[in-house]
């Protein structure tokens, strides 16, 4: 019941209509990323995710991880699986050759990285936390930090973390109190940290965290932000493990999901001060932060496509062995598998849309990050980082408000049984639930996307991706299909809907912030719908063109097409009907506090 | 952080401007329900819901209920609680004066339900499912069970459960397998029966179980489904308890919420057959069932509307404590209470703004309810009963979808601190999930909506409704108040799509039953958003009215101009573009199975 296999068809569909992978491969540096290759990567992938990860996810969170005198024991067969996970060269996928890594497009190594999170988002959280130390070291690290720690940390022998929040420091990151002190050529850290993902394990032989800390001398806020590399072991000059640090984990939290992994409050410098050296510039800390923080909420963004995925699949396989009642479809008398019943059908197909939709815009990001870095053209890098910047919240918030809803409509299809632990569909809803919350709760989001993405360019970046929305009309006029016919109106009011919104956003933006910031994230919502909903368009048109040539599997097309049709019915027509949430802060903001 | 408070200002009002209470009190037999009278049962509600049941709602969720050698232990403090519960007399006030209940209005008794719903919903549910039991002996009881049981019930000090699912007959009762032999003047019953709430439990010294059984001759399906009554321990004609009856609990599900609800698989005739009496007639169990859905489902309802409110409370409360940012609204610097943020306002205005209008449906069709048993005019109570009928759908289904939604923004609104279990409000996320499913899934509930309550009368039932919320329309063209003003134009476009919808579903209903059925869930959200919009709107119509003539707390009545003005851009905005859903039956129906 609670199987999980990698859906292959859509994920390469995905890949080459709307991210471009193969346009991708042939750009300098992918030229390794052949169609072979790809394939061979998502079949394997999908295997050890199917075959190794996903029978340990319920385990994972029935077990939990537990702390035993300082020491934090993963449940049963995690360490074993993490091994088998490292030593198949799949922690090494997503990073550049020049540091051990396989230097696949980001493209591909999304759709593995989605993988990892359906077959078991607590262990998956593990190397999604290292990518974050990994790329902070090959952006700022010296070049003693990345001859000691960069190839254990690529090839996944170590793990890294990222320590930011202390209890009064969460989404006010320049709050933080912990200390460093200058010692020498390193520095002594001091103070606590919480909510430190996978702090503390027994799956590595080392773990490097990524601290966050204050000298003395430091400027108040973010500007008086330094990041440090705090080892769990010292690494001696030869590479080899020296003593233990001064850091330790104090305790875990008894969170309401992802309980395998544990989320640790570690201690600094009980003892004298936890031996650290700095990465990039005093004081410069957030910067360092920031040059990671694209790849994380992508990252994020794509657990909320993931899990969504995963209660897809265990609602689908529920829905078709459940016996119970006779559908109005029926003609014979006796009882059917519930997946007849016309709201099943709904339910089922309102998951896979959005989840389809959600796959779509993350992979179309994850491909522009590859032209960003990668086309030989700056005016095309240019535009595509600036295109990457404004949708990376997107990603984030839609995808992981999108995970929560649609793993409660797969608690919803299993009736009485969705409530009922054993059977699985519930662990999914608290899984998810956690992913609107970290690397930036979806409000932060909604606020970058307000402030640094819109109001900054005064809308360009929104314009330009509106334009190209709107090339597609011709495209649809031509069509000979109902279903592609059927998008046109609900897209064009969608766009339109932007348009306004996107208007009313810069003329107001500026001259009075607090009734824009009230329309934020019912403005991310309305973005994040009919990106969704251009790129679903995208595929039905791809779609049909490859059924015309007769291209495929014609079941499987068919299918594409009347998602995205159900997607325009069910969730693209919503679009005009968010804008006077967008524009009604006024509302917001004349509620009286003292009458909440 | 978790106090809970009962709402007595809202509480108030909706049953003074919406449910209608001051008149429900003239009519026949409720004039018991003085202003002084409903006053002092609200507060002295209040006090035990605030003082003695909300303290235990997280030890319940901790401890939860547990077997031991057959004996279900509540969690510690509930068995004192209840006798507290049932020496105030809490347990009879929704029953008829004449077998020893209070007899007072519904709807006066819907707002105390509330009340323990939103103080520890895992305790509320033992009275909740007392109910169902008192109202079939009510109804159906031979005068020897009424004798023998009724009063211990009322009193609460026997509680009652209902006996309906079995593994393989859950939303299909007809499926139900447990059987039942004539012995004598009783029967005996043999079976096993899952999913039964506090089937067995520590709090009251003997349990009336309420079992669905087929006889031997009887025909298949629902019409051969009889209703037995099968004490824990057996009855003696003077009232005493004589021996242990042949049913027991043989183990405990492990549930995603309501821990402290012990939710029992109960095995009948493991040593001979449980001795019952039948309740009506042989082969008549599921029309017995049917006299007790209507509250049932209201109840089940309210619960989406308490957990609501609880889960309201508490984010505001820790959104008024938690120092973080210095926000945009922030003439000085520092750190601020998040409350001042724009989104943290927005979330908790979306919370409240669809608990009010929540709670407006609710006891508004228990006004109904009050009007149908008792207005002296036959032509009122049929048409308030046509009412109250199609509206309990609604009510049991959108607002337990909002009450699971509003939990979980209670979540996002404490940020990190939201997914730790220690602060409480991922306990009502928890909890809340269950309401959609149990007491007939939303799915359930909306194809009720469309096959008895709008095909079966083609549309009567609602076009009534529609006529009754167009009347309001004069009332908001002749307010001098911006915020009166602003609701015109939304709730006039939501009952256009209200009126569209019924002639769609009535023209399709017959024709095409599983396309319509396909947009039965969007159609009940319709009117679920679109009726609770337009009691919003009278209820500001309400306000503005007291406010002009200096009438009550204008700073509690501004506040509820504003609540309807933010209902009404951030949710009645939605009731047209749920159109296309409606419709969209063609799509769902014309997705391949296989394709799944």
């Amino acid at each position: 019941m609670t199987d999980y296999a990698a859906p292959l068809a859509d994920m390469r569909f995905a890949l080459t209509e709307i991210a471009g992978l193969p346009e991708i491969a042939a750009l300098p540096g992918c030229e390794q990323a052949t169609p072979d290759l790809v394939d061979a990567v998502l079949e394997e992938a999908g295997k050890l995710a199917g075959g190794v990860l996903a029978p340990l996810n319920q385990i994972g969170d029935q077990q939990g991880s537990r702390l035993e005198n300082g020491v934090v024991r993963t449940p049963t067969g995690f360490k074993d699986a993490y091994a088998r996970y490292v030593e198949g060269g799949w922690n090494a996928l997503p990073f550049a050759a020049e540091h051990g890594g396989q230097g696949l497009p980001v493209a591909l190594s999304t759709a593995v990285l989605e993988m990892w999170n359906s077959a078991n988002m607590g262990f998956a959280l593990c190397p999604l936390l290292n990518v974050g130390a990994v790329e902070a070291l090959e952006a700022h690290g010296s070049e003693e930090q990345k001859r000691l720690y960069l190839a254990k940390l690529v090839s996944g022998e170590w793990t890294g973390t990222m320590n930011l929040t202390e209890p009064q420091a969460g989404s006010d990151v320049g709050a933080l109190r912990t200390r460093a002190i200058r010692d020498g050529d390193h520095y002594r850290i001091t103070g606590q940290k919480i909510f430190i993902t996978y702090g503390e394990h027994d799956m590595a032989e080392n773990i490097v965290h990524l601290v966050l800390a204050r000298l003395p001398d430091a400027p108040p806020g973010t500007r008086g932000i330094s990041l440090f590399l705090v080892p769990k072991f010292l690494v001696n000059a030869d590479g080899s493990l020296g003593p233990r640090n001064d850091v330790c984990c104090v305790s875990l939290e008894h969170k309401l999901g992802i309980h395998a992994s544990p989320t640790c409050v570690l201690a600094y410098g009980d003892n004298g001060g936890a031996i650290g050296t700095l990465i990039g510039e005093e004081n410069r800390g957030m910067e360092c932060m920031f040059t990671m923080m694209n790849s994380a909420r992508l990252n994020v963004g794509l657990q909320g496509v993931a899990i969504a995925e995963r209660a897809y699949q265990q609602a689908r396989d529920f829905a078709r062995q459940r016996v119970q009642g006779r559908p109005v479809t029926a003609n014979a008398p006796g009882a059917y598998p519930i997946i007849h019943h016309p709201d099943i059908r709904r339910m089922l197909l309102l998951m896979r849309a959005q989840t389809e939709a959600m796959r779509a815009l993350a992979y179309y990001t994850a491909g522009a990050i590859d032209w960003a870095r990668r086309d030989p053209s700056g005016e095309r890098r240019v535009a595509e980082q600036r295109r990457v910047d404004l949708l990376i919240p997107v990603v984030k918030a839609w995808c992981t408000d999108l995970g929560v809803e649609i793993a409660s409509l797969g608690v919803q299809i299993h009736g009485g049984m969705g409530f009922i632990e054993e059977t699985g569909a519930a662990q999914h809803l608290r899984d998810a639930r956690i992913a609107p919350i970290y690397e930036g709760t979806n409000g932060i989001q909604a606020n970058d996307l307000l402030g640094r993405k819109l109001l900054r360019d005064g809308g360009m970046a929104a314009r330009d991706l509106v334009a190209e929305m709107r090339g597609i009309a011709p495209q649809l006029t031509s069509s000979s299909s109902d279903d592609i016919d059927a998008l046109h109106g609900p897209l064009d009011a969608g766009i339109d809907a932007v348009v306004a919104a996107v208007d009313w956003m810069v003329a107001t933006g500026e001259a009075d912030a607090p009734r824009a910031l009230a329309g934020a994230v019912p403005f991310l919502k309305l973005m994040g719908v009919v990106t969704g909903g251009w790129l679903m368009t995208r595929g039905a048109v791809a779609a049909q063109r490859r059924l015309q040539s007769g291209e495929g599997d014609a079941a499987f097309l068919k299918a594409k097409l009347l998602t995205a049709r159900f997607f325009a019915e069910h969730v693209v027509a919503m679009a005009p009907s968010l804008l006077p949430a967008v524009t009604g802060g006024a509302t917001v903001m004349g509620f009286d506090l003292d009458q909440f």
